[in-house]
């Protein structure tokens, strides 16, 4: 497809068919409109898959999954996305070499091969900007199941999701971005979309890992009140949201400094005593010590709900791009 | 789901339906009724598959396949148990490195996320325990497909119904056990589950891959007439079943008793002439050279009607975990 | 099934029904009329999958997709047509070590135990010769998808197959077969399967590339019209068919000649200046720069519809092989 670098859906695409024969590439395709087309139907989804199981709008269509990255989580709800509207999906997820690509085959003739053999293509691959080429070489719709250390929108449009669903709405939200905020490319997703709405943010992460200089500058033109911290502990009492994502050791050329502090980014029950009882606390996953499992049984934390809500959000978009919103 | 570890199905279970919603991880589940009850099960499904190749019985349902290790058969029979039941599999079976894993997720957490997609979940993994685990995290069932050294009930469960399709009845049967005896995960479910039938037992082993003492313990405290010896030529004309395993070359430090020993337990046509016209020979599969190709063609030989067998087995067991037996 | 060597299909088969329960391991199988009975099947699944995406022609059926070396191209294509024909597929594609094989496991018991899952096997293997194995110890149709150096017959069937769509006949047709001719498995196989059709053929190939001599004789003891010449820009102007292969560096011990020759062998804009109208330039692909990018938007570049086209043939193709075409 042609690569779409401004919003293309707007409000008056009811139902999601503003996204027919679109890709999708990047958050930035996404406004506030779009957005609430994409989670009406994200919640029609839930509702099928509750009530039934799945339904058979997408029978007979193919979803090409090509993952030149192993990554279990995001192939697996695209999967069952697909699955439970009634289509199938070609796996090529191995993580390994590709037959073709080890011959030297170009990314847009790989593309342009199995177009031939599906009705969509997931692409998930290790170069920023690789998604867009995809796309361009394209004649059905390119879906970004992350580029590197590019974009990931079928993510943020999950956490997203998320946040509306656990909460009721978006407007008015305090929400506390956690962890390494520097690399993390969640967060930068998420916080971008954010920006169109009447939201608080606040960056908690070790100074070494804060918010780059160019998203912080967005939000604040934004109009935003934004506001920036070291510890948890500090807001943890004011949030509505905590965003959290993993603060890795390596990271770090000073050990003594990532032992002082990761303390400081570590979700525990004594913390979120001392949160609202009404928040939520959500993660992209996987996680690796930055949220207890002695939290995962607290209501608050919503993490696993998040995970589902990725395959209503993809479920969405698949039926949306494919014209059967 | 809770871990189970007494029988929970019992006669008045009609139809498998006492399984709804279990895991199955130990053939410690079972009994002679939950097992009469998955075996009437898995001859309905197999009448549907000989009729009409399947059913749609778990339409819009899915099936997380989730292989630590490789495992082709094991994998191949439950995708195919799965889509002929008309449900679908989200194949994780890569048996190389998992993306979310080998960033250090922990096993419940992996569960945790795939069930969000799936509607239960079979699991193949290295470590003994890992199955109970995973159950214990889960809110879907939970399959165990092999936890390393510890248990493989559907293998076991697929033998025990093999034995009794060929043979009518396990009653008054004469089962030997040729092998590996020591390490032969199979051979210890398979002699487990036997407990409550009035079946004979004759373990043949080399010396140093006899049955382990507590098993053996085991059978002789159920009462079974249990005997042991090194050679299948003595006992070929009086038994019923030959339960045939592997002896592998690499269980010896003496290559010459490996040498001198190995043709005791190899079947082969000259053996097979002295066995009596109604018995069985079985073999969990992969087998390397201890059944001679040129047993295959006579219709005493069950082990790949027995590897059919693990489909219409593991049809019945998806049905009765769903609640759709 | 019992292995085939001689034309089994013939024109009395109405729409290849003549295939079913066989084997389609050789293009030796094929002659002009089952030919013909299979490409009207293909029209029949192209305007199927046209109007709606697919069929349940294959619904409950099951397909063992067993690869030894990986192929994104084949597996998909296979997957996708099993897919769009209703059925499904049991993808064995790791491409890295298959766990019952590591164990040893021959061939022959692989097919035996994947046919008690499966309907039909494809096999991708590196051994000439293996799908005859195969197709000798399997009960359901073995399709082969190429054995390594040996034979790839649904390739030569999907080019045949888009010689005649693109240009509606393959009588009086002249082709050229362009490249590395002398290991180039395709090219062999095509040149065969055209031997009983009036066709002029041209091999243009380095002289250390050039056809090999039995193949040579064959097509020439077939009373074809055969040329040979080393560079197609002498004969662009005169064929209706360019069949474009790669020429491999390795191939060459002295890179200087490899440089000097590689440029009569690379299809460009300019080069495709001189051809004809209505002609067409094919290629097995991957390609790795012997046809210009800039060609793709050529009319006449046929060679990812060619891609297509092998998801049809091989769609007929298992749908007469299990007897529903």
């Amino acid at each position: 497809m042609e690569v779409i670098t401004e919003p293309t859906v707007n409000g008056t695409a009811a139902r999601g068919h503003g996204l027919a024969g679109q890709d999708i590439l990047s958050v930035s395709q996404f406004g506030p409109d779009s957005l609430s087309a994409v989670f009406e139907l994200a919640d029609e989804m839930r509702a099928v898959v509750r009530q039934k199981g799945g339904t058979d709008l997408l029978a007979r269509r193919v979803l090409a999954a090509l993952f030149y990255e192993p990554s279990t989580r995001t192939s697996a709800s695209f999967i069952a996305a697909m699955q439970r509207l009634g289509g199938t999906v070609i796996p090529i997820t191995q993580g390994v070499q590709f037959s073709s690509v080890s011959k030297g085959e170009s990314l847009p003739d790989t593309i342009r091969t199995l177009e031939q053999y599906a009705d969509v293509v997931v692409l998930r691959h290790p170069e920023v900007g690789s998604a867009r080429v995809a796309a361009a070489a394209a004649s059905v719709p390119v879906i970004n199941a992350g580029d590197g250390p590019g974009e990931h929108p079928t993510q943020a449009l999950l956490d997203l999701y998320t946040l509306q669903d656990e909460l009721g709405t978006l407007d008015g939200l305090h929400i506390a971005m956690v962890g390494d905020l520097r690399f993390g490319r969640t967060v930068h997703s998420l916080t971008r979309l954010l920006r169109p709405y009447d939201v608080k943010l606040t960056f908690v992460s070790p100074e070494i890992l804060r918010l780059p200089l160019d998203i912080m500058n967005e939000v604040r033109d934004a109009g935003l009140d934004v506001r920036e911290t070291y510890n948890v502990a500090e807001i943890i009492g004011e949030v509505d949201v905590l965003y959290v994502t993993r603060v890795q050791k390596e990271r770090f050329t000073d050990l003594e400094q990532y032992e002082e502090l990761k303390g400081f980014y570590t979700i525990t029950p004594e913390l979120m005593a001392g949160a609202r009882e009404r928040m939520v606390v959500l993660h992209p996953l996987p996680r690796v010590g930055e949220i207890s499992p002695a939290v995962d049984a607290d209501p608050r934390a919503a993490y696993f709900r998040q995970v589902q809500n990725g395959m209503f959000v993809r479920m969405a978009l698949l039926a949306a791009v494919l014209g059967k919103a």
